[in-house]
């Protein structure tokens, strides 16, 4: 097993370097070794940390379809959780979005670091080389044939990597981001004007399908992570810290906004409380030169959705047959086309978390009579939404995502 | 024939008087006669003045249903055009919403004139009471069983008209709701970043079905009066005047926003220039004591759905039935529901007109990348719309109209 967790020797020349072992990267390289074409992943935490970081859990049916056609799928389909629907409560009231029905697709319970731990032991499995600890520091040359990674190492090595591309998958605070926006390229940008106050808890499932749950107090999610472990959220002030939230008023806060006469949130023990920022950004065009940008690196979208990893999915769907075929035939035509294609889906995917997220969430404004004005606009929407067929299905529809661009052809 | 053009001896009484002889205040003196009782209606303008201001001409089914059930349909239907879909145009690129195909319904093409033409031609046959010329300058004494109308007419005569129940159907500036505002009920309020400068136009159509048309530069709506006479609309500032907008402005704004491969505009001879501004309001309640309001003395919705008049005859359906019954059984019970029966439609008509017009219109902000992300937000969410079966449907759905209350039982 070729695993490093450190840096290698100087002037490496690697076909595809990637920066980032998250879903993006992880999944690339793991696209690209199936046609392939081999890639070194540069990470600069430990793979400790990478496999216990927190994160979104849902599934779309493309990720899973993905994970499961690439031969990753399996402690998915063992120990997954499969949701055919949603509830969405209206101060208690409940309504049903049933997937199956309305798309017959499914979504499945199954946290990020997860996906990741099963990436990482197939990369390693295949001799793929993911090297830990070791930050990306610059990237020069990209607009040439012969870009350079320089990266250090926590142990104090440092080098350059030369490769014919590389591939920013480095996250929201994405280093290589920036050489596309410091060159003319477009961050398009929205702040929302709430949060999530998310904790996990040792309790059992409070219902068999995920809660979204609103109210004139606020928004709540109830969430699963398994049988015993749950994800829930409340809506807060951005501003808000951990220890505005003791735990009497989260367990108050939750019960006001998510018990129906059907459900009762199950409580427990608090093991992690954090405030989750809600922010919307797109960057255009998600490529220069010989450097390619995907996942959150490219995009950031709200949490209510569910979209984050799926989108980074998405996005690695478009650009590995592409990137692979220009590898292996020196031809870079279909790369070029790589921003056009993952564009319309990115905005599509945040108009959906934005509008899951306005229609779901209460807005103080500073007009009391204009506040209420958009709060039963906002609720007369969403009950339009969940009592008509059309509305249950274009929600359903998003909800377990669009048809991810095929890793075959193009 | 009764017909009163001035005011009527002081102090008369009758079952029901209505302020104003609009799409409400007409419909509801209809649907009381055809139930046995009799109403008059106080209108300040005059007839020729009611018979020929130009408003919105998009009547909903369930409205097209109610003319013809309630007998005056007949010149709809012989003069209205009938529409099965609207043209949705994308800088260019043209979608087709299919009514027939996702509701089984339709709309029509008849100006709201041509309504009231009809309705108080209907009235007057009747022998009902319609007072042109009179304004009403208070109401007293709404909270106790026997309401008074102080009014006054265009000749100088004044009086007092009392009643069992007072309705307010006088519009958006409307005098009655002020009763209910004043005593504590609530005005909510929204107000739009953008007008439409409304043209008629002599020329002859542009396209079979009205065309909703988005571009960079703006909104516009290409819609027809009669096979001669069009009626168009361009997305401006709330504060242009028509001496900003030449006729040269004009052509070259509808051609460039509105015309696609299929379409040119057609010109013509310009008979009318108007800014109408964009404002949405919601009384709640709509009743008080024996004050009942409704259409536009309750709420004002944006002109980009067409639903004022039809809001208006939704209202009336409501309340013409529990009126009836409270003025032959002397039983006010079933009134008091008025408001909380209304209401609902009323916000989803609101959230719809609002959605249409937020999908729709392009709204310059201050910064420049928060605006590029709500321009590309938006017509990925339209592109959603008009390219899904579901998206569709709901569009549909909403611009057909919900049914109406029923007419004969409550």
């Amino acid at each position: 097993m070729k695993l490093r967790t450190q840096a290698a020797p100087d002037h490496l020349h690697n076909p595809v370097a990637i920066v980032g072992a998250g879903p993006a990267g992880l999944m690339l390289s793991h696209l690209l070794h199936l046609q392939g074409v081999e890639s070194v992943v540069l990470e600069k935490q430990s793979r400790s940390e990478v496999e216990s970081t927190v994160r979104a859990g849902i599934l779309e049916q493309g990720t899973i379809d993905l994970l499961r056609k690439t031969g990753v799928g399996e402690r998915l389909d063992r120990e997954a959780e499969i949701d055919e629907g949603i509830s969405v409560s209206i101060a208690g009231d409940s309504h049903r979005i049933d997937f199956a029905k309305y798309t017959g697709k499914q979504v499945a319970v199954y946290p990020q670091h997860e996906v990741l731990i099963d990436l990482i032991a197939q990369r390693l499995s295949d001799d793929g080389e993911i090297w830990f600890n070791t930050e990306v520091t610059a990237i020069d040359d990209h607009e040439t044939d012969n870009p350079k990674v320089h990266y250090q190492a926590a142990d104090g090595t440092s080098g350059v990597l030369s490769a014919d591309f590389v591939i920013g998958a480095d996250g929201s605070k994405s280093l290589t981001r920036k050489l596309i926006t410091g060159a003319g390229g477009l961050r398009m940008k929205h702040e929302y004007p709430f949060a999530w106050f998310g904790i996990m808890v040792n309790a059992p499932q409070t219902a068999p399908e995920l809660i979204y749950a609103t109210h004139p107090a606020g928004f709540a999610l109830i969430s699963t992570r398994s049988e015993h472990v749950q994800r829930y959220y409340l809506q807060c002030d951005p501003e808000d810290t951990p220890d505005m939230w003791s735990d009497e008023r989260i367990w108050e806060q939750l019960h006001l906004r998510a018990d129906s006469d059907a459900v009762t949130v199950s409580e427990g023990e608090i093991t992690d409380k954090a405030v989750l920022c809600f922010r919307s950004a797109v960057t255009d065009p998600m490529q220069r030169g010989r450097l390619f940008i995907a996942g959150d690196a490219a995009h950031t979208v709200p949490p209510t959705g569910a979209k984050c990893l799926n989108l980074a999915m998405a996005d690695i769907c478009a650009l590995a047959p592409r990137l692979a075929h220009a590898v292996k035939k020196s031809d870079t035509s279909a790369l070029d086309d790589y921003s056009k294609l993952a564009l319309p889906r990115v905005w599509k995917t945040q108009h959906f978390s934005s509008w899951m997220s306005s229609m779901l969430h209460s807005v103080p404004g500073a007009d009391q009579m204009s506040t209420q004005f958009q709060t039963n606009r906002r609720l007369a929407e969403l009950s339009t939404v969940v009592t008509t067929d059309a509305g249950r299905q274009l929600l359903a529809q998003q909800y377990v995502g669009w048809d991810f661009p095929s890793i075959d052809s193009f």
